[in-house]
């Protein structure tokens, strides 16, 4: 139930921006995809252009209402989702769904917040360009939430994270200010670099409400390669001679544990096994690039062969052998959720230090229990998933998921790594930041949040705990 | 002279720190390579790491002493040279010379913020590594300088800006507080971007003191071709050609005026005339890559040729032809400095947009005078430099320099660009700034120094006019 005061700023908002502007909260508007929080809010409120956000932060910030900023609600950490507190408004990028331009010479796109990233993907493949930000939600998911989460995904390798896919964007403060202005320049000094400080901060400092994105050349060819390498040094050792030899066309460096390929044949999930004999590890590895491509990718894993490195290989001839081998990965997810897992991470270390983690990471898991740990090798970011023995229920162990958690983090932390490499922070691992983040970068945070959002209405409880 | 109170701190922070830390300020410290400021310091402070760092601007702060610090002195807007106010102290970079650490499976090198450019990519060479940035500066400048302007550059197009090519970052608030944590990740999710926000803020918010910098594979082969163009338009459309056909291959995309190379023989500069003809646009475009690369670079340019993007062409095929070829380009600066500029511009506009900035930008100047209009056009970045005619002596019409220099910042702003591609704001373009910038960013900008640096001890003068 509203109460009078806060029914009274609902009403003098919608008369001020118009009765579509507002709308009731639905379920799907308080959930978030894992379940794990279940949010509250007095109302969905939905601008059409920078300006109506500007006049409803405004408006919430001088009555001091909380505001969660929400785009295809597909985070994972639950920075979408208010939990308690005051009762809050959600500012929904719904309507905000525009291509306002697409420049091939440019090589950008300018796009606002509530556009889908499939969307936007299509947009650009049409024009024979490459937006590279590939996740499994980007049906669902929007822009403005993969630039206020930094998203990652399997191509950050090549073409780097959602941040470095975007050249310049508009931006609204918690008291209205509009920032940003928009830019589509490759080189500009004359600013505090406020985009990059914008983007990843989940809602917390401002909302990104339109942006320019980075488009790409396609690349006329794209191969996949699957392979059997003895252990995870030589996937690294791999990884270098790839890097070295193909030059630039690795877009993907996926390590997969065979863990994932037992799991999809336990619970019946369709898959082309790659190889005739089951082997421990794999790596998936893609490259784009121009006619010499298929040559130059069978030469360098004749080499790789040849040290070694690589004792079995299949790559991709034909779109549908390319697509059968992706599966296998992309499944690999959903394999992991029918499990259950006892805990699982979003890991990840400098990429040199990847074996010796997973070394000494195995060495901290109860032999019990079992192991997938999988994700994108190239730029060190590791899914590192713990399940219950065959037959067993995670349920079981539950109740040992902080011990686990603990003992992962803490050998992230020892090895310079983070304990949330693309996810983000949300309301999930709060606390997980305030225990294992840097004391003066904490800080410094706190200023930064201080002085661009003094009364707190900025996603209130999501980064800091 | 320095007044007791200043005596005494100094005392007292050479009896903390050490004899070494302190010597007198010397000539060099106090001009900058244009000779357009002339600073003053109490004294040079030198410390050894990050800790001393800390230490120092702690009791700077406390003492409300203002700071300017330093690394190459090789800026060109001023940002190292303090005109006026009280006296401040410079902290040198000159003993924080180490590199740390070169990874050549993590791609990665750790260095301190007073290391040589050069040393940097030649340390990086001896692994097989490429460090990308390369500025006529490098034997001088060093890399906290060029983190903390984020500097650009030729190979911009390719592997971006400084920013772009730093992973993680140690840097020293006003206050003494330690931030950044020095991380060598390409993924992690945890923290507010104040790295970027270090980046490029010119010594205003704190001291970076140490950095991770990002390596590339060195690329087999590196050829230049010089490319007479009919028009800025049609190497706006061979600059998309050839980024489609070469696929990230290409690392340098410069615009060169004809004017330059008249230049070059006015001031009897040697070089080698690429051409039997004096074309009056020419690109020198830049690529590395493996063994396929020159066959490559010949299709797609015979394809360029065929379209009548390029009327002339000339393409390395030894290292002396492709030292010769950017010879041209590099010793064009020299030939300007020589004739004397009127104005000069440190542009950037979207890259589709050059050619009709260009033509704008002519209509504008007067006919009498002399353009020259060169750079990175890869990047949208120009250096419209305007001369004055032949025989004459530029400081007969420096009262111009104000009208030229307002009509072709009107101009950039119209064309959406920046009128400060990759020098920087200083103290030379901090009006301009206030003149030219979007005003919410700037509130934006004010909160964030006000809130890190509340005393305001860092750089005072720069960057805010």
């Amino acid at each position: 139930m509203l109460n009078d005061a806060t029914s009274e700023f609902l009403n003098k908002l919608e008369n001020q921006l118009g009765k579509n502007c507002l709308r009731a909260p639905e379920p799907r508007d308080l959930s978030e995809p894992r379940g794990m929080y279940t949010g509250q809010a007095a109302a969905v409120l939905r601008p059409t252009d920078t300006h109506q956000v500007s006049d409803i932060l405004a408006a919430c910030n001088a009555a001091r209402v909380g505001v969660v900023p929400m785009a295809g609600n597909t985070g994972l950490t639950g920075g979408q989702t208010l939990q308690d507190g005051a009762l809050p408004v959600i500012i929904s990028m719904e309507r905000m769904t525009n291509i306002r331009e697409i420049s091939v010479e440019n090589n950008t796109m300018t796009v606002e917040s509530g556009t889908i990233l499939a969307d936007i993907r299509a947009a650009a493949s049409n024009e024979n360009r490459l937006f590279p930000l590939a996740l499994a939600s980007e049906g669902t998911c929007r822009i403005g939430g993969n630039l206020a989460t930094n998203a990652g995904g399997v191509n950050v390798l090549r073409y780097g994270n959602t941040r470095d896919l975007c050249l310049g964007l508009e931006a609204v403060l918690a008291d209205g200010t509009i920032i940003g202005g928009l830019k589509s320049l490759r080189k500009d000094n004359t600013d505090y670099d406020l985009r990059h400080l914008m983007i990843g901060s989940e809602g917390t400092l401002g909302i990104i409400t339109t942006s320019v994105l980075r488009l790409y050349p396609q690349p006329k060819h794209q191969f996949a390669a699957m392979l059997a390498v003895p252990s995870p040094k030589e996937a690294l050792a791999l990884l270098t001679m790839m890097s070295d030899q193909l030059e630039g066309r690795v877009s993907a460096f996926e390590l997969i544990d065979r863990t994932g390929l037992d799991f999809l044949i336990e619970k019946v999930i369709p898959f082309k096994e790659p190889f005739l004999r089951a082997y421990p590890w794999m790596v998936l590895m893609d490259c784009g690039g121009g006619d010499g491509l298929q040559d130059a990718m069978e030469q360098a894993l004749a080499k790789a062969m040849e040290a070694g490195l690589v004792v079995d290989a299949v790559l991709s001839q034909t779109l549908g052998q390319h697509q059968a081998l992706w599966q296998i990965r992309e499944t690999i997810p959903e394999a992991n959720k029918k499990i259950g897992p006892i805990s699982s991470h979003d890991i990840s270390v400098p990429i040199a230090r990847v074996p010796a983690f997973i070394d000494a990471a195995h060495k901290l898991v109860d032999r019990r229990f079992r192991i997938n740990c999988f994700g994108h090798m190239g730029d060190g970011n590791l899914h590192y998933n713990v399940f219950p023995p065959k037959g067993d229920s995670p349920k079981n162990y539950l109740h040992l998921q902080p011990e686990i958690n603990g003992s992962i983090y803490d050998l992230v932390a020892e090895f310079g790594g983070s304990f949330s490499a693309e996810h983000g922070i949300g309301r999930l691992k709060a606390a997980d930041l305030a225990h294992y983040g840097d004391k003066g970068q904490l800080l410094a945070m706190r200023k930064v949040k201080d002085a661009l959002d003094p009364n707190g209405i900025m996603n209130p409880g999501a980064v800091f705990a």
